[in-house]
């Protein structure tokens, strides 16, 4: 046979979770497993034939699916000014007096805290003036939840007039939170040329694939990045199988040439649009049917009504595209699987979040794709002040979603969570029980097992991106194989966030080691 | 090893032409090719794994690839009437009355010959009015070149105010010629819906298929054909391999999400836009730098000049995408090549048609991507009389574009010449000298051998279309098999055009037997 094109992997290799399967051994032709068994078979194969034989020094199993990351938003961070080492407000100055690299016409920093600082105060807009009035500059505090932007940058994204009463921003001081240093991350990306984008999606496809994430859903993908994409893909330079869902405002695409769910190739597919029935928590957006325990005239917003979001799912199906809706607060989700329903357009969306679902919405989840973010468990371990521990039973449920024949699959939001899907894994089964996160407490009887979390990342996940190609190394899928360093069924829950990834094969391909 | 993956195919079996290489064995994985060779170790991997075994009861060689056709046209042929058994313009009148299979809202007869009717004189519009003033309805005679409309269509496509003083028109009479008659075939497609061109497809891919045609060059698409395109690829509905080249108008969809040659998958790729610099020799529109033999006025028309065309290729060169441009006369080669040169998009551009091509022009074709139509040769018995026999050894080249290093690829233009590639073989290797055409006598140095012609119609046509994994089968191309009744180098030349298709394989599968 041609050198070439076949490949043989042996070592401990699981090729699927559900149903647990391991073998010793994987032969591999353009890129995909056509045998996965027993090391007689490989020998025999090795012996008579030219093949790359690879040993995995390891534990090899399917690459991770992350069914909702935000690709682009993660280049912009890896493209950041550091700022984690610095050690007073005089050094902020120096360092952006000197500092070159620019996203589109910006500079973005990150990880500055006060406590670190000698001056033992938070940085405001007349600092960062004084270094420039001419570009726009914004510095997110270490916690990414509160950022401080100088004059240039309140004045081009006209932030004193669109948020004038918003608690989360003091125009004084230039300091932004939560849903407005949201806003500032989706508007500041406008000026990026084809190569700058091309720098940011390449560096985050090498960010992403080095934790052993192997295909993605990017989310609100931005018209303007298509370019940057498709070359790459064309160039052979896509590493992650990368499945576009586009901004609303960019779904007119869909509509002008016909373009339908699942178009594209192995790397670059078009799956559909994203769209936003609520917010967050954190920034009490998310839309709750009873008002928040530390805000009680305030529900949420409401940023679609059923009616509309129903003509778009049942526009949408009859076009051939996916609808992934974003519904945190369980109001929310009463939109979401109302739409759903009545436009029997259970086929053809997703749910993004479910972050909050009450007992008797579960049984209408069944046959649903719903992308889970377990991690935020860890993070928002404020979550009970917002909802109460009477609504705390369900907050962040997995086990009952599992339950309820939803088809569930793991994702990290990244940048919004570390990437890194270990971290995922051990919030999924352990909960933030040694964190001592409050909501453990109330909600332990939601904790999966290892197996049930890696097949929910892996074969998951990829049903929610309607591939059944991926996740798994059964014959006929990809050969996506990551190689880690320890066994995660053989390991206490705690050690899981801990596991390395050493190496990671993308078609067969030698793509991190 | 899984039976479903991997299949073998065992005979007697072309893989390339040049060099030429003929093997007893193919093994396939997932489509492609992984092994072609002896047959001992096919019976090795039979006898010791699970395998389809295929006998080849007959000669194998790869699917014959066309660089230009226009699917959509033979599709509406295909669902025309067949008017070629009419022995009256009674049964013409009568058969129209019951007649429903309409395309778009069109009527369209094909075959009609007065030669056979008993009133002994052509179809008029008067004829045809009396069956329908609300439908209108095109009658093409049996030599494609002459048809006859009624009023309602004159009166939807404005043809007596558009071509009022072209002498192709007789609005009295309703008869159409040349190009009036290629700008309604181009017109008439309007109101077909998403199923009305799932079918047209569908039939076209169909008949192609049937004559070993496995990939194709699919020229002047209309943007409102990829929906019915999209939609059947993702169904795994399309069993040609489809590259598209946009019609002019509709070349904004690469603009707006960055569209790049090659973008799509196995079986639906995009590749750029069609642009025409002429017309055609039989309308005498082609453009010449001397005039017309047998219309010394007429030096033919210009639709677009070298300026604007080398603007046009060097935007479309650096968004990554082809432009295929039509250019019969020598004096539109003149522009294509000043064009593409003082552009430098060689890598991007191919020219279709070539014609008619001057000594002095040869040298400049070096490296250029250039779709031939060998079966104009015998078509065009006619060609002299529009160039005289003093330009005769510049008309139909092959083998001189062949030896100057240009990329040639061979097609039909389908419906324009038969898809069967063996007549287009036979004209190649024959240029008429059995039916007597007059150009043969001139231009017999021009002929080819017959295993440059099947190298051109299957590894030159590949390269057209920018691919080296069809048009053979060595280890990593595509098992686009197709099998025969005789072995095409071991006949006589006069017998090439009657070899017939007996099965086709595509990516493995039977597709037709």
């Amino acid at each position: 046979m041609n050198p070439l094109s076949v490949k043989v992997f042996t070592g401990k290799i699981y090729t699927s979770f559900k149903p647990l399967k391991v073998v010793r051994c994987l032969v591999v032709a353009f890129g995909r497993v056509i045998y996965a068994g027993s090391d007689n078979i490989c020998e025999y194969i090795c012996k008579n034939t030219l093949c790359d034989n690879i040993n995995i020094d390891g534990i090899a199993l399917p690459g991770f699916v992350d069914s909702h990351i935000h690709m682009d938003t993660i280049g912009i961070k890896l493209n950041s000014l550091d700022m984690r080492n610095l050690k007073s407000i005089e050094d902020v100055k120096n360092i952006l007096k000197v500092y070159r690299n620019t996203i589109g016409n910006w500079i973005v920093g990150l990880g500055w805290d006060q406590e670190r600082f000698l001056e033992r105060r938070p940085l405001t807009r007349y600092d960062i003036d004084e270094v420039s009035s001419e570009m726009p500059i914004m510095l997110i505090r270490i916690c990414g939840h509160l950022g401080v932007v100088n004059s240039k940058a309140i004045e081009v994204l006209k932030l004193d007039k669109i948020f004038k009463d918003n608690p989360n921003i003091d125009i004084e001081k230039g300091i932004v939170k939560e849903d407005i240093l949201e806003y500032i991350w989706n508007n500041i990306d406008m000026d990026i040329d084809l190569n700058g984008y091309r720098k940011l999606l390449n560096d985050a496809q090498r960010y992403i694939i080095r934790y052993g994430v192997t295909s993605i859903g990017f989310t609100s993908v931005p018209i303007s990045v298509l370019p940057a994409l498709i070359s790459m893909d064309l160039e052979n330079k896509l590493i992650v199988k990368t499945h576009l869902y586009m901004d609303f405002t960019s779904s007119d695409i869909f509509k002008s040439i016909g373009l339908k769910r699942g178009f594209g190739d192995d790397f670059l597919r078009f799956m559909g649009i994203k769209i936003f029935i609520d917010g967050s928590l954190g920034a009490r957006t998310a839309l709750l049917s009873k008002p928040y325990s530390d805000e009680p005239n305030n529900f949420g917003i409401e940023r679609v009504s059923s009616d509309i979001l129903s003509l778009i799912l049942y526009n949408s199906k009859c076009k051939g595209i996916d609808v992934a809706i974003h519904a945190i607060g369980d109001k929310a989700l009463d939109i979401a699987l109302d739409s759903i329903w009545s436009s029997l357009s259970t086929d053809f969306t997703r749910v993004e979040h479910a972050s909050i679902v009450r007992d008797d919405q579960l049984y209408k989840l069944k046959g649903l794709r719903i992308a889970l973010q377990p991690h935020f468990i860890i993070s928002d371990f404020w979550v009970l002040d917002r909802v109460g521990v009477e609504r705390a039973q369900w907050v962040y449920r997995i086990k009952s979603l599992v339950n309820s024949n939803a088809l569930i699959g793991f994702s990290t939001d990244a940048p919004i969570e570390d990437i890194n899907p270990w971290k995922t894994i051990y919030a999924a089964t352990t909960r933030g029980i040694y964190e001592n996160i409050e909501l453990a407490k109330y909600t332990f009887n939601e904790a999966i097992d290892v197996i049930e979390a890696l097949h929910l990342y892996t074969k998951g996940s990829a049903a929610l991106l309607k591939r059944n190609d991926i996740g798994c190394l059964e014959p006929g899928c990809y050969a996506d194989v990551i190689v880690v360093d320890r066994d995660p069924l053989d390991i206490d829950l705690f050690e899981l966030k801990n596991i390395e990834t050493l190496k990671v094969f993308v078609n067969g391909n030698l793509v991190f080691s």
